[in-house]
């Protein structure tokens, strides 16, 4: 049996960071592929309040919620740090991340999902939180600084679930004339041997998104 | 000039938790309290993302949300830790917090709005998010074990914010007789010298309450 186990899905992104942040740390781990419309009965002990992926498993104690196992990892294994040591430093990259997935990830798939005069709004309204994501990337390598951190793998779905995201709700969020820095980051995140390695095909990516807007689709013509 | 400042309102219990947290840690600050109806052009700079408070500036730096600013605080100011030492004790301190902010805090606000049928079913909702609280407090004096610490100051809303909303709602939420543990909590909460020195009164939490819900029914009624 293996020490720290990982209940996820591929084509996720919050399952991704988590993945990521074991291989930059070189932790080995066992991962449990879940099926999201059938979940396991071990998902629903280990996360009963959400029953949601990803879900960390370390001597059979279960961490739930991506931001939380990314500290969780950070403080168990000190080595390769995610976060920085700065007590300010560490207050902008846990602020942004909360920014990341409250408002960045919220409104580009309100952006997938909205059609006619209401998808345009919601383009420009995504486009706006990517304009504070730029600033802060302006100038550069990495969110981290020189190294890659917590911050970009908060940040690394824009490399390749934003992509797939553009591709289902057909439309550009994204363009690299407006967001030559932030753009110009997501290369360099995915030649990141650690990073390189564990990107799930984009084929997958876009038939995960299009089950789910297919799906939420479903519900509301129900109604 | 202090080099220590909190732009606030007395009413607002994301405030309060960090009023709490910097008398836990005894650190001196200079209290500003902000208009939210005619924000400050130093609140706007200060937070320009989300123009909201509490906002803690330290040396002229900026530190937003309160659950960013709780950790900074406790990672700046080592003494009276707030936070559990252990790794998978933080987790699930920051797990909890979440969960308050996000179901717990909203289901309550959702109770006070809504009306009718609705009202009953967010009632509901509303119970069944405290009942996790329950069970997590049940057997133990504070949340954070023998001393108070982090997720106390985060649940500290319901010890007197709760009340207001109930009476702003017109219903019950926190009933002794189903949440006899969290009930109990409230009190011993209370009781706590940094923690009582600084409630506001109650009168003047319900009409902020007040305030927000009339002004949120004005733009409804206005649509």
């Amino acid at each position: 049996m293996s020490e720290v186990k990982l209940l996820g899905t591929q084509s996720s992104f919050p399952c991704a960071r988590i993945i990521w942040a074991l291989k930059l740390k070189e932790v080995e781990y066992e991962f449990i592929e879940e099926d999201l419309f059938n979940k396991s009965p071990l998902l629903l002990k280990m996360n009963p309040v959400y029953k949601k992926v990803p879900v960390l498993i370390h001597s059979d104690k279960p961490v739930v919620e991506s931001l939380v196992i990314l500290e969780y990892i950070d403080e168990t294994w000190k080595h390769n740090p995610l976060l920085p040591e700065d007590p300010y430093e560490r207050a902008m990259a846990r602020f942004w991340a909360k920014f990341v997935d409250e408002k960045c990830v919220l409104s580009a798939w309100e952006a997938v999902k909205s059609e006619g005069e209401n998808k345009k709004k919601a383009i420009e309204t995504a486009q706006e939180m990517f304009e504070h994501l730029e600033k802060q990337i302006a100038g550069k390598k990495y969110f981290g600084g020189e190294k890659i951190g917590y911050l970009d793998l908060v940040i690394g779905w824009t490399s390749l679930w934003l992509n797939a995201m553009e591709e289902v709700g057909g439309m550009k969020l994204l363009v690299p004339e407006k967001f030559p820095s932030l753009s110009e980051w997501t290369q360099n995140f995915i030649r990141v041997p650690a990073i390189q390695d564990s990107l799930p095909p984009l084929e997958n990516v876009v038939n995960y998104f299009q089950v789910g807007l297919d799906y939420l689709r479903s519900l509301s013509a129900n109604k």
